[in-house]
């Protein structure tokens, strides 16, 4: 087991595009600065038959006497200008109110108008233009420039399989290498190849089975240079590292037998730059492939992912790419996938989700789309109607600050996950997690403290979000150095290190976790129909919380803490993080020792 | 005439609480995180009979379960806690929507509970409480620490002569010594004192009828050790060098009998560190005054204004010093005084506001109150129902950032207009200004351009707040060096240099600021009516907008321009700012030298 001084785990930093307040600050003034269509309707996922208002904020940069907006519903581009449409319809929108903000300095003007009740299945794509009546200023809505956005109006929902999902998330190159073989010893201790396979996956298949766990995450099985699989080159090939499209379907036949689901992960915003379509781009600036990318001087300067020059970022408003991606996408889960991780997924813009969505329900009515969006929740509800839901980050930053950094007590923590799950529809599913492959392991976090882990993943397990398992957390795998990600010189791999399997195994753990999954899915939907707090205390750092039949109680201080349940009689102890957790059931309390947490249910 | 170089004149600097970007966003997060009630009422100006909504904030830092108000309709101090009234009545608010933030990163709450009508009169004085169910946790709402907010139920409205006003602003000490008397040379040239008293002024009030002004706004009047005298020591007596009591029933006497009206600047927020208070309170702990101040730590750590030791901030909500303040006001307006100009009226609390009013309109129904408030509109308007208007500091620094340095375009200019005016009720008055006390004269920010004050001051006069004329801007009245503010070694004195007087004054300026009060006045109410665009031209500088039958046409651009008014048939030239404008009826359009401008009349 590894042994952490106490000065190597940093802060934690939640890498994304607003992981600072200078990015933060920035961000709020160049969208309220302008003009700015998040975007932002009512209501936010049309129904067929249902007027959709639309809203559009004029900061102090936009002195503009109208806004129009032209849209079509035939799947063509909406063409328009000064009120006019020259393809496709247009509204003319109305002023409704003005606003100061502060942060600008200037007031902000908020304009609606309503595009009509359209019919199921109907792509709605549209564009909106602020204009001057006395002169020629025209400029049009777009973060990045002008901007199709678009919406399909239809009566879709969200899977009831993901809502009660248990997810395990694991690296292919990292989780088990072919059945009778060893991982390898890359040179490359972070970069290098380890050897996991499609095969050996799928040779574990009834570890992940006994586990408990409904679904895998497989990390990008497509062709790439890399040990991630985040920079394909090929989406219709498999990584011959991984195996071939026959272990594809072997892994997805044998999981379906065990009733598991299987969602891969899918990057649409960015390629390898050794990419054919990039390779293409750069030999020529006529080719029809420089248009697949953002060159704002060809050959030199592109848009990529966060800065690295290997991975330019895909233009997914180009009908070509759009097809390219959902295509393989289409294909991908016609051989069997389930659903897909949509990596970077506030990359590409709303108008590819609303597509991808419509294209991949066309060809399995039950597959999901969950997405990484590392942004404020009020980004992330927008993709509601687009996207069955998105990784919790804001969850995940929230537990990690409670169990442990001691960054929030507990009633700050209560508040915030009431605050948190109201602010999101129902519909809208938020995979949980406690930690992922791009940041500090949980239990590197905590120290190795075991304790700690189960506490946290008792929370994690009893709240609405369908859970999500990184590989090796259920058997105790950590670090061995920290990935030091706020001085910028990171190593995120560093969170990356192969399997344990064998002896190296924590039991003891296992089985928590085991019963810990199997508490989950008994409870069914009953994590996800209300929580009602029965003990905060700050001092001692204890949460309790009721949901149905259940009662978890958490003891998330260094001191042994007794927590009676008021109101409760009877009922019997489920589940207990430590050993020496008593139960006394008449009246109903709860004793725990230091950083345990226990769950119980009336009778 | 002062000759300045191209180099002397700073980017405008609008000295406030929130003059930076820094200060803005440490601003928004302070209210944001927490507890906040800007107050936010609705309506905002509660009227007999009317139900009042109040509004709250919690941040992320708030974590309770409850929000309680309490209230009492008797002036006594509202008291109670876990949502039961131990002095007035209890309101259980309510959680109306949880919002995302991502300023402060986290999610806040607004809670509202409605206050029961009122009748006329009816102070209502509340203070708001977050707490907690579940432990002893409390917190009440106010910026610094626990507040009781207030305000009075009446029908109250904005004397309609202020909506009216042309006002003077002058400094007693540099407007006009003794009758038969020169202007002192003090040795020290920004700080000393130059000799103007109230007999002079009142011996200049045939200059100041002429000219057509209305109002006049004196500068602090009170026994004070300065210049400026915004720091006083004594509210009963008048500064010996400026007068005597019987100098100023004179002017007022005299002021009043050519209709003209005179109104006082007032300090409510600080006062000097000679006050005997606060002599009081640095010599005793004990004694009653400690209580009038805020003090951190007796005797050394104390609130100022903007951290200018000289002057202690009063705590205006013990009611000691409330009524010192507002006795002295009434008695000063028995005197004749027709209202005040309240200096840094952000400082004290809204409820002293209420309080403040109710008893000066008790004394002077038809009395004034206008705010100094150098902050955001947001909070200005917040002012509604307690003050008659605020100083328009935003429209200043919009005509600052058009006429002087170009940073606004014509398009950006006439958009701020249209937002800031229908951002405030009509019933608050926004007196307009071009420059006053604090910051570079307006005529030194043109290096001394009359023909850019003259087209500034044009517009000034046709938008709807009543202008302010700062002393001497109408004579060419400018200064010797800049007050290079930006830097930290302000002197804001270099704006005050003693008037003008005989030979010295430009006798054509002056015939045009005649001209333009004259056009003001015959347009009475006109000019708040509503301002429709004619001509915006961001290329050329232009500016034209109609106001009834005038139509106002300004060219701030350093071409010559030719302005045609598209629908207008006839009228007839009533004022330019240059001599070589010329106005054709038929079709309508002006010829307008580089910086010129004209107002014509539809026949």
């Amino acid at each position: 087991m590894v042994q952490q001084s106490d000065q190597e785990v940093v802060p934690d930093f939640i890498f994304g595009t607003l992981a600072t307040e200078q990015q933060r600050v920035e961000h709020l003034k160049r969208q309220r600065r302008g003009l700015w269509h998040e975007p932002r309707l009512s209501p936010p996922d049309p129904s067929p038959g249902e007027a959709i208002r639309v809203e559009v904020s004029l900061g102090p940069e936009i002195a503009a006497d109208r806004v129009s907006l032209y849209y079509t519903t035939d799947g063509s581009t909406p063409i328009g200008a000064r009120g006019q449409a020259l393809n496709g319809q247009a509204v003319a929108l109305e002023r409704v109110a003005v606003e100061w903000d502060t942060l600008v300095w200037g007031y902000r003007e908020r304009w609606e108008g309503v595009i009509p009740p359209q019919a199921a299945g109907t792509e709605v794509r549209y564009i909106i233009e602020a204009w001057r009546s006395f002169d020629g200023y025209s400029v049009q809505a777009g973060e990045e420039g002008p901007r199709v956005f678009a919406f399909v109006v239809d009566r879709e929902t969200t899977p009831a399989w993901i809502q009660d999902a248990v997810i395990y998330h694991l690296l292919v190159d990292r989780f088990a290498p072919d059945p009778g073989r060893e991982f390898a010893r890359p040179a490359d201790r972070l970069g290098g190849f380890y050897g996991g396979t499609l095969r050996g996956i799928t040779a574990r298949l009834d570890y992940l089975a006994e586990l408990g766990v409904t679904c895998l995450w497989l990390s990008p099985i497509f062709r790439s240079p890399s040990h991630h699989g985040y920079d394909a080159t090929d989406y219709s090939q498999v990584e011959p590292r991984l195996g071939t499209e026959e272990d594809v379907l072997a892994l997805l036949e044998e999981a379906h037998r065990r009733g598991l689901r299987v969602i891969l992960d899918f990057v649409a915003n960015h390629v390898s730059a050794q990419h054919p379509a990039f390779q293409a781009a750069l030999a020529d600036p006529a080719s029809r492939e420089v248009g697949w990318f953002f060159f704002d001087e060809w050959p030199h300067r592109y848009r990529t992912f966060f800065q690295v020059r290997d991975l330019p970022q895909l233009n997914t408003d180009v009908a070509e790419v759009r097809d390219y991606l959902i295509g393989h996408a289409q294909r991908w889960l016609a051989a069997g996938f389930d659903g897909f991780r949509l990596d970077h997924a506030n990359g590409p813009s709303h108008a590819f989700w609303s597509a991808f969505r419509a294209a991949t329900r066309a060809v399995k009515p039950d597959s999901v789309m969950i997405g990484e969006v590392v942004e404020a929740p009020a980004l992330q509800r927008t993709y509601l109607g687009r996207m069955d839901g998105c990784l919790d980050f804001l969850l995940l930053e929230a537990m990690r600050s409670f169990f442990s950094f001691g960054r929030l007590s507990a009633s700050q923590f209560e508040s915030f996950l009431r605050r948190h799950f109201s602010f999101f529809p129902a519909d809208f599913v938020l995979p949980s997690f406690l930690d992922n492959h791009d940041m500090n392991r949980f239990l590197w976090t905590v120290r190795g403290d075991r304790r700690r882990l189960r506490l946290a993943a008792l929370c994690q397990f009893t709240l609405p979000g369908p859970p999500i398992i990184y590989y090796g957390t259920e058997i105790g795998l950590s670090q061995v150095r920290d990935v030091r990600y706020p001085d910028g010189s990171g190593h995120p791999e560093e969170a990356r290190l192969p399997m344990l399997w064998g002896e190296a195994q924590d039991r003891k753990l296992l089985q928590f976790y085991r019963d810990l999954i199997a508490l989950r899915r008994a409870g069914g939907r009953v994590w996800r129909d209300g929580r009602t707090p029965l003990v905060i205390d700050d001092a001692a750092g204890l949460l309790a919380y009721a949901c149905g039949p259940y009662a978890v109680a958490l003891n998330n201080g260094p001191e042994p803490a007794t927590i009676s349940l008021a109101g409760w009689t009877g009922g019997r102890l489920l589940l207990a993080t430590e050993d020496d957790v008593s139960w006394q059931s008449r009246p109903a309390s709860l004793s725990l020792p230091p950083y345990a947490g226990a769950c119980v249910r009336q009778e």
